[in-house]
């Protein structure tokens, strides 16, 4: 048995996995998570007739117990053109709830699960929170679903539809407070993709994915940042398939954010991005002081990555850009294909690949308002 | 070169491809489409690495031309238990418009862009008329969608998004009608799901899929059934599975359709179903004239299948069912799966396959308030 273990990067504490700590018992600094991997990845053709999602990977994630799943995982890669160049779309979209979120939840339910604990709390700009609350509703748990009251209706209309209670915070920051204390007053569990390694666990599987489309990796991957579990999970993906012998070089990770909110912008380049605006299209990218931050510079940096933003204007048009590909995406991910845009202005751009984070479904309404250009 | 040809099967006659066709010229019988098909499936590591939708069962399909794709297919298989018993949900919702609809739609388009022609229209209940509108959008051409007034918002706002026009007939029946004036009118081409082959020969990757994804194949497969592509093509993709020896039985198919639009039921079975209602809350299966009626029949006694229809208060407690299971689907969808717990009552169904033939996303109002049992 490969228990899994928390440890400090601050200060090397370490101590059994425990979803009750919320950070190092010492230091104070955020947990990671030790287990053995198996650099074996499973053959393309046992994923075919894998049916446990992201447990399809289950010797590369952390061994909590039993094994949630809603079948996520395994989204399709799609090629279009931009100004006559290849790009990748990973249609993460695809996923049961919609988006890539659903690659961290069964990893963080897992935890609550091996516990026999009955409730689970989250807080979520949307997305998160709708995977939680439907993960948890397949696993007999219920959720409590902390949001702010800016959240898009239908990210919320898919909490609500399965069956989590939901609390309304004032903002994306005050969430984290409210949640933590609604989760001490009813006994439940706190499953933060903010801080919670887990759901960076979960989204490795993204990297692995990529690599066995590919058979390789791309140049660049662009995807949105927020809590930073996609470009986490991502840069932890690509480096273990590196360290395996499976790549020879890291992707540059290109990490987006929205003009409104550039936290991890301003930690890397030291200076406000010269297109700040007071609000954003992408409501997932509204966190003002992610708490993985400093990791989040480190992932960049490491790949010789960068961090673009992306202004209202510049989603719009590229979530029209999208639309005109048959893609039916929130505008989150087309803050993604902004940034390709913007960056392949400036340099060459070889082989990108989008993260496509989320699905348009959800938002139909503001997306046909705000492609209606 | 494998160049589809176009055969009636009630008089033999036979003509080059031709979506202009849209019945026998000799006897106005439907027409079907013949072709040389290889029978070695693609390997499933191949299609892990495939990018080509559909196409990456090319060789078992019509070759048209040029090969439209938004990644379609290769949907999760999800194992859940229905009192103890396994049960296998292949999840079509995952397709890039959200519906099963995706895998004829291509092929169906291949015929159009085979031709350059720069307009195609459909007649559809919602599922059918987004998927066109999408697929075309993202190959450049202008689509026409002709839908009853009663198609639900969220699938009318898809089609609107991916910027088709819509015009609104009076109900589902005359909706073919219409698109057929419309087409003629505006020089664009029809290509309906009711009649077209195409889109059954698109839906045959579904059984591929399902037998690579199984290493063999279910006992029951239930679907929902309005114009028959899922059935027909599941039907025929079983078949030729037989054939080329992957399997030694066809599963049974289990066509399920609504207590109030039950046509199939009643060719089937010579009779109306006792619980004949006045509106369904499938808004999938509403079809009261199928034009390939007789295909169908032909299909579920073949397979020792059956036909059972669901009433509204099964397609309420089945989808909240699938909601408890975090499977996001539309009531057409819960249909099929209140069928299994029907015909379970009365028979043993060992290793059923229901297909989820279309996302909840495009209902999420609907869904809330019908699950709010």
């Amino acid at each position: 048995m490969n228990a899994a273990k928390y440890r400090c990067q601050a200060c090397g504490w370490s101590g059994p996995e425990d979803p009750a700590l919320l950070s190092c018992p010492r230091c104070g600094s955020l947990l990671e998570l030790e287990y053995d991997v198996d650099p074996e990845l499973p053959e393309p053709a046992e994923l075919v007739r894998c049916r446990r999602g992201v447990w399809c990977f289950s010797r590369q994630l952390p061994k909590l117990g039993p094994e949630p799943t809603l079948g996520e995982g395994a989204t399709p890669l799609r090629e279009v053109r931009l100004r006559g160049a290849r790009v990748l779309l990973k249609l993460e979209s695809a996923n049961p709830t919609g988006s890539f979120k659903d690659r961290g939840t069964p990893v963080a339910l897992a935890s609550a699960l091996a516990r026999g604990i009955g409730v689970v709390c989250e807080d979520s700009s949307g997305n998160a929170g709708a995977s939680l609350a439907c993960y948890a509703r397949a696993h007999g748990l219920k959720a409590l679903i902390v949001t702010p009251r800016t959240a898009p209706r239908g990210k919320l209309k898919l909490v609500e539809l399965c069956g989590a209670e939901v609390a309304l915070a004032e903002s994306r920051e005050s969430a984290r407070a409210l949640a933590i204390e609604l989760s001490r007053g009813r006994g439940a569990i706190y499953l933060p993709h903010t801080t919670m390694p887990h759901h960076v666990e979960g989204m490795k599987t993204l990297a692995y994915e990529i690599f066995l489309q590919l058979s390789g990796s791309p140049s660049h991957v662009f995807v949105p940042v927020s809590s930073g579990t996609g470009l986490l999970g991502l840069y932890k993906g690509f480096r273990e398939l590196r360290e395996w012998g499976y790549i020879d070089e890291l992707p540059r990770l290109i990490a987006v954010q929205s003009s409104a909110v550039p936290p991890l912008y301003e930690a890397f380049w030291g200076e406000k991005p010269s297109s700040r605006e007071d609000s954003t299209l992408a409501d997932g990218l509204t966190l003002e002081r992610p708490p993985r931050l400093r990791a989040m510079v480190e992932a960049v940096r490491a790949t010789r990555g960068t961090v673009v933003v992306a202004t209202n204007e510049e989603i719009r048009r590229a979530a029209a850009r999208l639309r005109d590909y048959g893609v039916v995406a929130e505008p989150t991910s087309a803050a993604a294909l902004a940034a390709l845009e913007k960056l392949s202005a400036e340099e060459a751009v070889d082989e990108p690949l989008v993260v496509i984070t989320g699905s348009g479904l959800k938002l139909i309404d503001e997306l046909l308002e705000l492609t209606n250009i």
